[in-house]
């Protein structure tokens, strides 16, 4: 069995690109003790890939030159020598952008397609929900009646933060880019408003849906929207720094924001946050998750892209803004 | 009797200069009823006065065209309408920049000159020194055996911040500008280290002082020098925005940190504070450091400049970094 990769052939300068992986293949690995063979059916598609690209220190360790491409996926297995797993269960683990991995089995977990469908376990009930979930309730805090502001709001985190901002009764306004997004977000997910910061003013847009100010900002951008939002900020609010993919394939330096001392004359915290620093909670938000997606309180959407060798262009919808949602890989049938 | 003020006659572009106030004249003013009539001392120039010569929503109003030069004092009452003072009372007040000042009484505080000189009660037991105890203390929360690093570091409040870095058990590491101030800030106030901005390399200076990260960083400076220790942070690091005196006079826009994506790698915060708010709690803050002074643990500096004609070259000491110790005008003899 024949099991085809992207491996990282070298490191982007600016916007990740086809040349930047080998489309390689190899024999299919069988499993030893204690490991699994996966099939692998949906790959996780996310923002952090970029940076996961990158020579240097961040909360991981960088993708090796020649090392299949990391992502998160769900797949069935295929044989099994862990006492866990067994032929036919789906999983969840680290697959890499590859058709079949062949992992320790302590690296997978079930997922259960009775709960929800497969791609959902790598949006609102994998990372990205998990993301949005603990980056929001747990550094964001926010209260019953404050204004929760969200950017990437159409995307796999953003979607889910807002959402949760109304479940837990605050008002919630999205930034997005284009009308078909900021049109879901309200008509949909039942956002109070939405920005399309393609066409608005961001400032204006603001003041105006948020009369209060912003008591939490959950940033997925950065750049000048970090900026606009840090002019309306009300005091004693709580920027959520959960990504900045406006600055991520910057090949002049990343834009710090200009408007940071408003934190001071607002008396307000920026704070950064990794998802991975949860894993022990992952269960209680799932519970969460699952209820309010089984009462109909948290809608799920997946942009579903086929075929692992559309990998390259498939990723860049993501800093392209073209996806709705999460965005999966469809690798296999299931 | 003649009062001689600065007021302020337009708003500075770029670095403030004696064009931007008159030097005025007009007849003292009797206190009414519940009034104080202060003959000021001392005056006290701060980093902030910059920015309330500034239009525009801050965390106090700005000062308008036309009015005393907004500044904290110490003076003697020369007459008091008012049941808790009398003449001869040494007071502390907004008494803005001129010779006397006729206050409402609820307006200014008696000071006791058994427990210190007149000058300190606006540093270490002034504003400044209460923004280095609230800030350190309640934002950036340092826990004994942790590194505290602190720029600004000669200054009013950066010394005290390191000062009270060690009585806590922690590293101090101060950044200052020359080798007079950092030879002080070791030798005098007992500094682990110090980081000579305008000869040293101040990453590689910090990587050699703070071999284990830096988890508290009290921000007094922002620019280069907060962009450098972002790159140092620890996980989990504080870092308190309490000013950015290189900032305050731009013309080309603030710098924002553009390594504020290290607060996400390092699950770190940034937080403002603004020292009014902790009013209610200087009382304790004040038993404090009057304690630690007494017990020859925190020592206090003041760089004392006389004549109030000198107010506009004086103050700019603070920009050219030319004072040691808290910067006073002394307006007249106690």
């Amino acid at each position: 069995m024949i099991n085809h990769q992207f491996r990282l052939a070298e490191r982007p300068v600016g916007m990740c690109q086809r040349s930047n992986w080998n489309y390689t293949e190899e024999a299919v690995r069988e499993p030893g003790d204690n490991e699994v063979l996966v099939k692998a059916l949906y790959l996780s598609l996310d923002p952090a890939m970029r940076g996961w690209m990158n020579e240097g220190k961040s909360y991981i360790p960088p993708v090796q030159i020649g090392e299949v491409m990391r992502a998160g996926g769900v797949g069935r297995v295929l044989a099994s020598k862990h006492p866990s797993f067994r032929e036919g269960d789906h999983v969840y683990g680290t697959l890499g952008i590859q058709e079949y991995a062949t992992l320790a089995g302590k690296a997978l977990a079930k997922v259960d397609t009775r709960v929800a469908a497969l791609p959902v376990y790598l949006g609102t009930l994998g990372a990205p929900g998990m993301t949005a979930y603990f980056g929001l309730l747990d550094i964001g805090a926010p209260k019953a009646g404050e204004t929760v502001v969200v950017s990437g709001a159409a995307g796999a985190v953003g979607s889910v933060v807002g959402q949760i901002a109304k479940i837990k009764g605050c008002r919630a306004v999205g930034i997005a880019g284009g009308k078909e997004k900021c049109d879901y977000l309200v008509s949909q997910l039942g956002f109070d408003a939405a920005i399309d910061y393609k066409s608005d003013d961001v400032k204006k847009a603001l003041r105006q849906h948020c009369p209060q100010g912003v008591d939490v900002y959950f940033d997925n951008v950065g750049g000048e929207i970090l900026d606009a939002v840090l002019t309306q900020i009300a005091r004693h609010a709580r920027i959520v720094i959960c990504g900045a993919i406006s600055q991520y394939n910057t090949t002049t330096g990343v834009k710090g924001p200009s408007n940071y001392l408003s934190l001071l004359v607002n008396r307000a915290k920026m704070q950064g946050m990794v998802v991975f620093d949860y894993a022990d909670r992952y269960p209680e938000a799932m519970r969460d998750m699952a209820g309010w997606m089984a009462a109909g309180k948290l809608k799920s959407r997946e942009d579903i892209v086929s075929g692992i060798e559309t990998f390259p262009e498939t990723l860049l919808k993501l800093f392209k803004g073209e996806n709705l949602g999460k965005l999966v890989l469809k690798v296999a049938e299931e």
